[in-house]
């Protein structure tokens, strides 16, 4: 990999932890509470939405103090929606990265309050950055609010739900995704370029760049579970063939969907060339997603 | 009770339900999880929460078309609370105001994401409303998010859950219903207030008349658990004496917790005297409150 986007990325890392030790070391709640969200949002994971925030942000004009609430707050609402998601009544995991879910390590009505709390404490986080101007704050709110809701992610979830009952077509697919995790991957990188300045053309452009890497991230997570290594994944592999479910693979073939990938590579390299940021790690995080081995 | 606060609740209700048809009917959202916001947005109840914001909205420069995002908002948080609140790893509750609740007429993970939505969405509301300055959306989103979050009303609930476990102390007990009933009831006085442009002293008056307007809520609750109708309450009673839970009748017996409610409306109603709203809707809202029967 890109040792410049290594770098980039770690640096990132580095920060969006420290930003976390600090909100939570702030926060004056039931320690069984913060034991709880401290515990999903520092186990780990690729940290890929605040770093594609990040990376959006360094494409136009770059200010790191301006990102970092937003960062974390768009983590805290990608872990909510995986403690929810681990719940019995939804997908039902005990285990996730390799610890156990949040409701195994604590129990279930602690996990859906700590979801519930993470996600609140999002729009919170946002609403008292001193760093944002109240134009500002109000936009991100709005655009995350809008990401993350009924209009998005819950609706890809309620969706995705709903075509495990029966088989979805390659387009429907593509909606599920498109809502499920491509809502918030456009959040990402629509407010990152957002905080920079960019014009309304050149956030135009990046919207049609993220709905292609938000594709091209989940051929690479259907492929995974086809070809992936289980010990890199940090789980089993084949689960989609074995619970039957609709994915590219499936519905392409594993050549089929390794030049399905190609094609949105292409779109999402000539889109971000359209958006100005054709030397930018957007366009190195393309590669690092579309290769990634877990 | 007073009829010019039977009319003005009543006229408060009708837009409450006015705007609730308006923003459903706009939300383009997969149909099941559209019926299963609706089914518990709808569910009626005495929209307690919206009429105390808009009667602490008319103590001071009446705003109505101001108050009406965060009024819906305000319910949204209240409905998503009790259809989490419900689930069966809480209370596991299968009616509600005599109607089946959410997870009971959907499923669990139906009622998990419709509570997410609503949660959400009621950010994005407020963001969104035309009526109001980017100032007072982001005073508002910080206040709600502040009051429902982990230092709100979920740390009560946490709290809650905790003291099922072990008795509960008098100061305990305040401290739960503070954080699990009166924070959500703060807001809506303070919410109304501010967008009325009441000054920094009576907002402080009003804070403390909104922590014992809390109290009053909560005694007569408790109260209401012992000596109330099960028909007019639409739930059975007795049911904190069965699960032994702590209750103001149970610490300090009936008469006890009668004169504690006394205790409470005065100071009320010095507070609300000291906020310059001695002739409005709240002052006669305490009287309500404190003598309801459901």
């Amino acid at each position: 990999m890109h040792q410049a986007l290594i770098k980039f990325m770690e640096e990132q890392k580095v920060m969006l932890l420290q930003e976390m030790d600090d909100v939570l070391g702030r926060l004056d709640i039931p320690n069984n509470l913060k034991d709880s969200m401290a515990y999903s949002l520092q186990a780990g994971g690729k940290r890929l939405r605040p770093v594609l925030l990040a990376a959006s942000n360094a494409a136009y004009d770059s200010n790191p103090k301006k990102i970092q609430s937003s960062a974390l707050a768009l983590e805290m609402i990608h872990t909510y929606s995986l403690i929810h998601d681990d719940l019995p009544a939804m997908d039902d995991d005990d285990y996730r990265r390799g610890k156990l879910t949040n409701h195994k390590k604590f129990d279930e009505a602690t996990a859906i309050l700590a979801g519930d709390a993470l996600l609140t404490y999002s729009f919170e986080l946002i609403a008292g950055d001193p760093e944002l101007s109240d134009t500002e704050k109000v936009q991100l709110i709005k655009m995350l609010a809008s990401a993350s809701g009924p209009e998005g992610m819950v609706a890809g979830q309620i969706l995705d739900m709903e075509a495990e009952r029966k088989p979805a077509s390659l387009a429907e697919l593509e909606r599920i995704h498109a809502l499920k995790t491509g809502a918030l991957l456009e959040f990402a990188i629509h407010a990152g370029a957002y905080l920079g300045k960019a014009s309304a053309e050149q956030l135009s452009h990046l919207k049609e760049f993220a709905h292609y890497l938000g594709l091209i991230f989940q051929v690479q997570d259907d492929l995974l579970d086809v070809t992936g290594d289980p010990e890199k994944l940090g789980k089993p592999v084949g689960s989609d063939v074995a619970n039957e479910k609709s994915t590219y693979p499936k519905l392409l073939g594993l050549d089929g969907a390794e030049e399905m990938k190609e094609i949105y590579v292409q779109k999402a390299k000539t889109a971000l060339v359209e958006a100005g940021a054709a030397d930018s790690y957007l366009m190195l995080l393309i590669d690092h997603i579309s290769r990634r081995d877990h």
